[in-house]
């Protein structure tokens, strides 16, 4: 039970008169417990009110919540009990439906569940949870770095294997088996998302898809993946010659990789989210690129792979000591080439720490 | 665009006096557009009406939209523009708001857009639309036996794949690792659910999941997995005897797959989903392994991997031609043995095609 998570929670909870919070998501479920799991389509429920914290989910699950700390009470049902009759039937005894104020993760809730609690709780007011929950997880704390630290390292790991597998006549998915085999043999079994491997003018194309393109001289190989591990997940993007490649495929290069290099080095506790993706921009327009660089320049990593904050050209977001960002420029030019470049950084006290360390350097 | 599919929805919309049906779910779209592409937090829209039938989608997502043949009106929104509003905007001019009746996906929407829809749309009625969703997709047509067929060998080849790695000292991951990274030869990079490969005591919990134990003689090492096909789903379970197997490894074996084959000779149109649960259940509760099976007997395959029908002990539902499902008995003594053997059948006019072929009988 992470008990400074929870009492977070309750402090927004009584600002906003809120009696009662239900976090169902399993991300936050798991940030506020410890508890890594996905229910699929049962419910797993963390019930938080001004004086108590208990959980439901199934029966077979209780071991497993007991064995992450969690010293409330713990209710589990089996597929013929209703969970959500359980979960309104443990309130403690001052909370009386209808609730007058109920929290919820809106965006996560389906809303045939939305319906049933609706309905059992009948409550006057509903507020979303999800912002101030976002916000919470943007600081990471010490434990969450070490796990970020070793995802980032085997993100690592994972491009060294791609560099080194790289051969004329490979396929993407040759690669990219072979990369997440290598993971898989180091106990890792999960991506953070689908690993990407992309060469020649697939790396060009905001489409692009790995399949049967076999790697040729003078292609770039872009990669991009990332591992989850203990629940934290890393992000990195490579972008590797193959042979010789021409002039115009190194300057683009080169013009990315300054980009980065800009972006992180403005990148400390008091700048704002735009400011970094500015002058990454900046500096890829006045190259000549600015058409080709299409997305925000990179966004917060942790339990999630996409998550708070958003490095965008408009948010004003003010990063702080202990935030993890991804940074990710990319010019994309149809026929000629493709090169993203990212690292995941922590902000830290006096700027960046970056946790992400396989070589940039065009070589 | 699958206009016979269209049709049965206008029907049911028809019958329950439904105004207009917004479908939201990467599956269901896919079903009824042949689009497959998932948007993440995006909202892709299938909008039906009695008359109109148009998509809301990101813009960069129209030509492949037009690709699979969506022959309506497509509505294309970038990151900055509202997609809900030009939804609305794009009702056919009979429908004004507030619109009287609505059906929604209320399982697999989120209770946040669903506020936003009822806001927008201020409806007098909504209808989920789920059931009739999922009994739709019960019935497959040959376009989908054909990638179901695809898939159920990709899977017998990914076991084929296994049973050869099989060694003293690999770990379930080398397995495993090797399975994905072969499938991926063959470009298949998404599999239907996460692969297990479990051996010894691990197959025989409720709560293995795969690691760095070794494979040892006299193991039954547990392989269930399935890939994803054109979007279709195959699902496979094998238990493979590693070296010299003890007597009550291979009673249990026996029971497991007679069970299998007794459920396989009783499966036609005209039974219902119990019957196959319940003859499979006796069998292994008569040879004394009744506390040992403690799920259902299988569930219905296709664009998800658990979907209509469930086989399960009281389910009264009639199997009809065209339904695909998964017949996996199990059963797993702790310190003993698990193992769990699963084919995915294809009911026909006189009885069932077995989709996976990977042999059963214990050598």
């Amino acid at each position: 039970m992470k008990t400074n998570r929870i009492t977070k929670l309750r402090n927004w909870m009584t600002e906003r008169k809120v009696d009662l919070s239900i976090i169902t998501s399993k991300e936050s479920v798991f940030y506020f417990t410890g508890f890594l799991n996905d229910p699929h389509e049962r419910l797993n429920a963390l019930v938080v009110t001004s004086n108590e914290v208990y959980f439901v989910c199934p029966s077979m699950e209780i071991e497993d919540v007991k064995n992450v700390g969690f010293t409330g009470p713990i209710i589990g049902y089996s597929d013929t009990e209703d969970s959500i009759e359980l979960l309104v039937n443990a309130l403690p005894s001052e909370l009386t439906v209808p609730v007058q104020t109920v929290s919820l993760e809106l965006s996560q809730l389906s809303a045939e569940r939305y319906l049933r609690l609706q309905e059992v709780l009948s409550w006057t007011n509903v507020y979303s949870s999800d912002e101030l929950i976002n916000i919470l997880r943007m600081k990471k704390d010490q434990e969450e770095l070490s796990y970020l630290r070793e995802a980032a390292a085997l993100a690592d790991y994972a491009i060294e294997v791609g560099a080194n597998a790289l051969a004329e006549g490979k396929t993407e998915m040759d690669i990219l088996g072979l990369v997440e085999y290598e993971l898989k043999k180091k106990g890792i079994n999960k991506m953070s998302f689908s690993t990407m491997v992309l060469t020649g003018a697939n790396a060009a194309s905001p489409h692009g898809v790995p399949g049967t393109t076999e790697i040729k001289n003078g292609d770039l190989v872009l990669f991009d993946l990332g591992v989850v591990y203990k629940g934290y997940c890393s992000d990195i993007t490579r972008t590797l010659p193959f042979g010789e490649i021409n002039e115009k495929q190194r300057e683009i290069y080169t013009v990315v990789l300054e980009a980065l290099e800009k972006a992180l080095a403005i990148a400390k506790p008091g700048v704002k989210a735009k400011d970094l993706d500015l002058v990454a921009r900046e500096h890829i327009a006045k190259a000549g690129y600015g058409d080709y660089f299409p997305h925000r320049l990179g966004h917060g990593l942790g339990i999630s792979v996409h998550e708070y904050p958003s490095l965008t050209s408009t948010n004003e977001l003010v990063l702080e000591e202990g935030m993890v960002l991804t940074v990710e420029p990319g010019i994309y030019v149809p026929g000629v080439a493709g090169v993203r470049i990212e690292d995941d950084i922590l902000i830290t006290k006096g700027g960046i720490e970056i946790l992400t360390k396989y070589p940039k350097k065009l070589v």
